[in-house]
């Protein structure tokens, strides 16, 4: 097993359960040409290894983590307490709660320890999130990420207002059948 | 600082402000002669010290955990994760969600973790459910303790017995002014 | 019908149908030696059986009650409420609710009449909850059952940590097809 | 302690903390000339009472049970699992949850054992349930509650008719004052 | 159109896609030889029946009205206010709110007008609370149907004691493959 | 006792305890120059008013019903369901349930029959949203209204407008004191 | 691209896949004859489309915007910010949360800027709703919906009286087979 | 009224309401020397500021945005929507629904415009956690800002390690006294 060596952004998981959700978050990054180690660290099951994992994270370079976890998802919350570079929390949907006891777990952390909390199983805009933290800084990679961002914000635009276009062409019973 | 030398029940909140809320369990336990630590960990701001209070506690001879939290209550599931004996958890009522993220966040553990959830705020619940756990064994110790939940078990019905008594009495008017 | 002599465990539960989930407990606990009564009581339609069940597994040598029941799920407390032994409950998903009645009818017991709760559908962690607790004394029996308790949390550890190393040698998405 | 002959309606409690909630269903009912015995029993402190109780109210005449509780509440879904007659719950508002606790733990009963739940807190409620309920019969008693029942729903109009009256004549601002 | 001229009970529902589930209530009170009348009449679409019905099922001799509505289920409700005899409320499950909408709007009336509300669903609930509201006076009717739901619990307990007993005797896995 | 002859708005809520949370939509309405009926009539205790009550504002000219109500909060919908009108519904806070009774019961409202629902206790939105009703036609008085529309959403902007700069001028701590 | 010259109602959402949801309103209103424009404009992705948007939308004379969203519901808000004509939304259901979140962030609007809130997922009662306010006013246009209005009320009244009928007629079994 | 030149991070409120909480995130980053822009802009009231202030922050250098917002929670989403840089999201605590409307609203932002979110009413650690944005480049006051996270990280040790002393040596209630 060989470690990525260079990290900028983890994408760190409790179970490999949680991958088919959190893989937006690696994917998003990765196309962009951003160092991503997609991992699985569990808080509950591995709980030695949450403050080795940091350490070694930040000691590779990295500036965001991106955890994701359901029910009583406490991973986020403990990298944070073992971090001092950004935290995403991403709730993954559970089965009996809908998602509410990850999303409280996840976003009620007290003073001192905040995780930024992004919505139910929506792993990609984690891994936007991570980007646009990337890009928060003023070197010239920080303005090459923030030049993707702006122009993912443009396709953004540009698709919802295809879909316009041609929702004021056909008409709704056309549209939808389109 | 000198540390219990022999314990038997760990009584641990994150705050001190969870102590009033807490303390009814430690009292009940050294009411019945149980060596309880009653201490202050946190799993957000103290987390390096989760493992090492775990495995210090059980060293020392701790049968069981009691651990109280609030809002994204992380510090009963994480000493669980760190220990081989029973964790209670006490869900702290929360302000701004009245301890509903208090409960979930500890309740809905993952599989190989359990922590044992009493009501919110209910911490008096948690010291007795230590002591029917520790009654739980054969020894003469444990026997000890059974008889003393059955005891207090008896007051409970006998207080009530008392209430039912003074209410058919004096009727319901008489009864709230008494 | 021969109901067992001995008897480490109850597994209690309020109707057949709630079978299919109750019955991990009985499998984790039977399988690491621990004699297991496997039985259906309803707090409902049998409520005369509460009293006498309750004290027959005590005479019968039960150290623990694990009961299952969904809805207003009254099965585990009223069991603790006839017991001096400590009562885990496993809030069964009920269907209009999703479990959020069974666990708060399960949880938010008054002062004097705990019960341990675990989260919704979790049987497998109410027997290894069990389990712990009987593992809590000094006896040789205890010390045998701790032991498994330490081993199968090693082969959590052990399970996610291959996980993780074939995660991080194959990457997300020939691990997804793996 | 001599307990009432002859009842027509039980209101019970689990504890004497309720009865400022629970005394409007007694006092509404006593004031139409109904026998009522209003007790103090609970499901988890006196739970060997539930079933005599429940035998001896029926032997003694009781046609309706009005129980109360908060938290997990049991006592009505205890007491309908142990009686014939209708029973209605009380929900008794909760400090955590503010009664949704009691609600669920009191309407979400299983097939074959109902419990006629009224509105949180709403014992006054409870009581006019349990006399229509009386007044469901054809005898002369049940024709005598009928117009009882009929004659305070008059009332009740009335009531919000003076109101009314007295609001389109001073206003909002002078009936405010008034 | 021949409406029934004697009836017992009325079990009305707003829409005829609530009758799957409310039929239930129906039934069990048909087999016992109680006369019905399942009726569609809306809150929201023809409310003007409100009163007329209420009426009419009054004069025709009901003396118990089971109401099934979902959402912002006002039948229930509305019929209790233009009723003088008791109503039963069926929260029927919706689709956005799980029933959740449904239970709230039935069961948190307001002083002066209860509707005795059972569990989301649960519409056979409904039918047995209605028999045990028929059978809580001194007739010989009454004391009929009284019999009849004293022997249905039996069945519920027998029912209960067979799984039991079957349990017992082929253990879990032989269990749940008969 | 003189009803308005010729009114545009009703404002009407179930109880004279809803009033101080009412009487916000009638004040903006009535400082507007709209004629305004504020009035109490029950769901619950006066239904047989809904309809004659209803029929009379639509024989008297209103436009727009303003319908508040707490709890199982019927007065809005039952409103709708009786007229062809407008419908604009205020959930009351409650106390058991915060307000998500009331929202619930109000919005929830089925196909054929809407209830234009506002925030929990927003009785002047609800004020707002019919005068942006009056104000939806073509006649010099919807103008007129339309107009004060605009101009009052020019003064919230400008007193948002001196906050912020008042915030700017004084930084945070003086402008707290000031 | 052209768009409608003149609109009385625009039906707008956030995204295409709301369209089979929203489709309800706008089907209904032409149905009636009045101009539509159905469009997508996304709160979230073509933000500085709102402004614009919504003063075009009432420069070409619109009297209603109904707006459907899910999750973050914040396109009805926002419109209803850059608008004085009334704006209804429809919360749209959303996968985590049932709709629960889109509910309250689209009723729980602030002082000063109401958002009429129906259903979630009920477009057709956004639409039903946009029609009464369009027959709100006293032209002949506006008398003309009232009168469609009327007439869609009574089809809703006959519908469930001939429901109401047939099963009078054919008793539950047969009427469900039917 | 004269804007700051040059903004490290702006905290913004839709009203001056939400100062006495947002007022701790400015705090926090004044007192680390980081260049804060504390503003007043309601996204309901002055929506047509939202574009314009997202422009003209960037364009003076800020890093990144705080938004605190209550109930039905509008501005922290549409300042996402108008910005590329990141924005954290304060719920403010509401009065009806205790601040659940208030984190639905800011947490639950669709595919392409996340917010962070931190706890409800924690505007200290939206402070914290813009910190460790700023903190996440290479630059030397990114090193600075992060040495100032870890220091501060330190003390929260520190201070529990404190409290942890003093409770250890006084004992429960001597602790409680001092």
């Amino acid at each position: 097993m060989t470690l990525p060596k260079k990290i900028d952004v983890v994408v760190v998981m409790g179970s490999q359960s949680d991958l088919p959700v959190m893989k937006a978050a690696a994917k998003l990054l990765e196309g962009w040409g951003i160092a991503v180690s997609t991992e699985i660290v569990s808080a509950h099951r591995t709980p030695d290894l949450l403050q080795s994992s940091a350490a070694r994270w930040q000691a590779n370079g990295a500036k965001v983590i991106i955890a994701g976890a359901g029910g009583a998802a406490h991973l986020p919350g403990m990298l944070a307490s073992f971090s001092i570079i950004p935290v995403i929390g991403v709730p993954v949907r559970s089965r009996a709660m809908n998602g509410l006891d990850s999303l409280l777990s996840i976003a009620q952390m007290p003073k001192g320890v905040p995780v930024a909390t992004v919505a139910v199983d929506n792993a990609f805009n984690a891994g936007l999130l991570a980007a646009q933290i990337l890009g928060a800084g003023d070197s010239k990679a920080a303005n090459a990420i923030r030049s993707k961002v702006a122009a993912y914000k443009k396709t953004l635009k540009k698709s919802v207002g295809e879909s316009r276009k041609r929702l004021l062409k056909l008409g709704v019973e056309r549209f939808l059948k389109s």
